[in-house]
């Protein structure tokens, strides 16, 4: 029994679901084994409770850390923050700074809003959507948080299953928000059309990812922009998971298509709490209409991480050094699984790549191999968030590992071996159906 | 003109607003006068961008800084978050310790959610008691945030005049949230008990501030929870700014009335990011069956700094000092006024303590004091959070100052200065009705 798993049971009676993130639930992984806590992060490094040293070929504090845990110059930055005071009267004047750094970014833009969380986030462009606009509902596609604006869709029976869980339920969600958000289906315009007619004159705001776990098309982007003019529509791209990771800034750039609002949050601060809404003057200015405000989102850390981030990322071009080596990773996956003779789709952004096991034993093989790993030290999933980190390390024990694990999986498919490689059969759970 | 004006004049265009915090606006204290950005801070001191340094008798942070800006106890333990890494793919253990110390102090809860910003954590409240309750209406008193649960109610004009802004209009929250959000009179059962009958079947929760303007009546508390526990109500108290000031954990602990959640943020990190909702097991519980979840909320500084602030206020018994020297700055300011001739009121909690001019003229006299007391390097308005680093400087110059510029405020209410006090008419906006 590791400590992890004693402090998670303790943790289960004290916080609601375990702890803050579904993401960073162990049932995710490994139910018991996997080990929930960490003393120490450095690089691409994760030491336990017991100070056992696992080399983090997952998450990696669930994309937060394009640049490692631990960089060293964001850390500098972020300790002459405290260093100097995080907090006072007077507002930081990197919160200006870092606002014109993300515009420079994004020359479509002319105004920022931060925030600290991503959650938050979308809630503030979603409230300066409706207040430009004057229109309440949204038509959305993807994972947006948590938010009632959103989340209200799941009072809708499956209205989620797509794009975050199967048939999510959430309750506590005012049920007169029913029908202001309205999920429309990827890479389809004709489904969006038909939602944007059925509901003319209604639709404030499109909030969408910018991929998932199918590319976007050119034309798709384009109509989308397209029907938003014709319509008067504020779009919304929320780039907190997809940005940085393929372009320096949001993904969009990458396709030409400007949205009228933009999100970031994760991977801005690398690993420090910050989050920004950047957008066109005339919407954006609709926040002064509105009452947006919070104390904390005055903190300094998260500007000074931000703008050390950008810096650092700029300097080294992570977005390429990750999606080339994302590539690299994905392609012996590929060749891994076909050697082993097991059947894998492997998914999309190479900076944040994955690959699903097409077998109605896929959580079987994922728990299976999440546990092996465990063995070697590694913690590893389906699911890798790259870092530059990852560019020091030798991943050919990861990939021998990898090996053993998928030609295990091809013996237990073909019947080869007939007991199940999880014998107490406690599975892991389903992750997000997010662009990952 | 001031680097601080220049940079605020360039923020504006940048950010809608010019910041993220209504209350750390310029125009709320002595519009281009005001420095409005700082460099460093340390103890009850901040250092403006020409490196000018104040004594802080203002808002310290607003609020966040009961021990001041930079203390070092709570700074070593946040080093740690970042020497030993604040964020990775596993969660930090300093999580389920704190949630422990906050149980500890409010025995009547057994469970925590944790979040980054005061807003966050009363959007988790209402989200949870309306999951527990299965019912969407919320009444309230007070501030409590920017989220549309909250804001719904103004549009409704008026609504918020007496617990936000006076006529508050605050575009972007969908229309059909109207009437899910209804305001109650402070210390008035009466109209609480009205609005309950007149909604029966339909109230999930009454969320309030434990004090405001007027301090509540024993009765009025007690009355609350006996109304919430014959009508099923999840009672929940907003102690975001009340927490900590005079108890160790929230107000409520003096009254001896528990609610069934209970909020903290502010001053729970001294300055750090951290927000807290605590609540009876039974109704925390339904947080499992609403989708709440938020990456950052597992960033590790939040935590250490919290433990850290709990721990060193508890050492010095903070809520103690800064009672007692609130108490005897208010004499003060009572004792300076009746010298002089002008006729102050003096508000409610000790630790924080703000007069008012009762005086048709009581911005331009705010904004004349708070331009006085800048030319004398202090920042001062009518407002103060007070802080321990209080304790350790000498409040003479400050009554020295204060007394002059009572005595010209009295000159001028009596019509012995004919002219206005700030010629330049760019008075003061107002400030926040709350608990202040």
């Amino acid at each position: 029994m590791n400590e992890g798993y004693m402090l998670w049971e303790k943790s289960k009676k004290l916080i609601p679901g375990g702890n803050m993130l579904i993401s960073k639930r162990p049932n995710l992984f490994a139910p018991r084994y996997w080990p929930t806590y960490y003393k120490k992060a450095k690089g691409c490094f994760v030491w336990d409770l017991e100070n056992k040293k696992y080399t983090d070929m997952s998450i990696m504090g669930i994309g937060t850390n394009i640049l490692g845990y631990g960089n060293e110059y964001v850390d500098d930055q972020v300790l002459k923050a405290i260093k100097f005071g995080n907090m006072s009267t007077l507002n930081c004047p990197e919160e200006v700074e870092l606002a014109e750094q993300l515009i420079k970014i994004h020359p479509w833009a002319n105004m920022v809003k931060f925030a600290r969380s991503g959650g938050e986030a979308n809630s503030i462009a979603v409230r300066i959507a409706r207040a430009f606009s004057g229109k309440d509902k949204v038509i959305f596609c993807g994972y947006h948080g948590w938010h009632d604006w959103y989340i209200s869709a799941s009072n809708k029976k499956g209205a989620l299953t797509e794009h975050l869980f199967q048939d999510l339920t959430s309750k506590g969600v005012p049920t007169s928000l029913n029908g202001t958000s309205i999920p429309f289906k990827w890479n389809d315009l004709s489904d969006l059309k038909r939602i944007i007619i059925k509901n003319k004159e209604e639709i404030g705001a499109i909030k969408m990812e910018v991929t998932r776990n199918i590319k976007p098309s050119k034309e798709f982007l384009k109509g989308v922009r397209e029907l938003c003019d014709y319509y008067k529509i504020v779009l919304i791209f929320d780039e907190c998971t997809s940005g940085f990771r393929e372009t320096f800034g949001g993904l969009h750039l990458k396709y030409g298509i400007d949205p009228d609002i933009s999100i970031f949050g994760k991977a801005l601060g690398n690993g420090y709490a910050i989050s920004a809404v950047i957008g066109k003057e005339k919407v954006m200015n609709a926040a002064k209409d509105s009452f947006i405000s919070s104390t904390f989102w005055t903190e300094r850390i998260g500007n000074l991480a931000g703008l050390a981030t950008l810096k650092e990322m700029k300097r080294i071009n992570s977005w390429n050094l990750i999606t080339n080596l994302g590539e690299e990773i994905q392609n012996k996956w590929k060749l891994t699984a076909k050697e082993s003779g097991i059947d894998i789709s492997v998914g999309v952004l190479p900076a944040i790549s994955s690959f699903k096991f097409n077998s109605k034993n896929s959580l079987e093989y994922k728990t299976f191999l999440t546990r092996e790993f465990l063995k070697r030290n590694y913690l590893a999933s389906n699911l890798l968030f790259v870092s530059t980190e990852h560019l020091k390390i030798d991943l050919s024990e990861y990939f021998e590992i990898l090996k053993n694990v998928f030609e295990k999986i091809a013996m237990r498919e073909s019947g080869e071996i007939k007991e199940k490689l999880v014998p107490d059969n406690e599975l892991c759970g389903e992750t997000f159906r997010r662009l990952n």
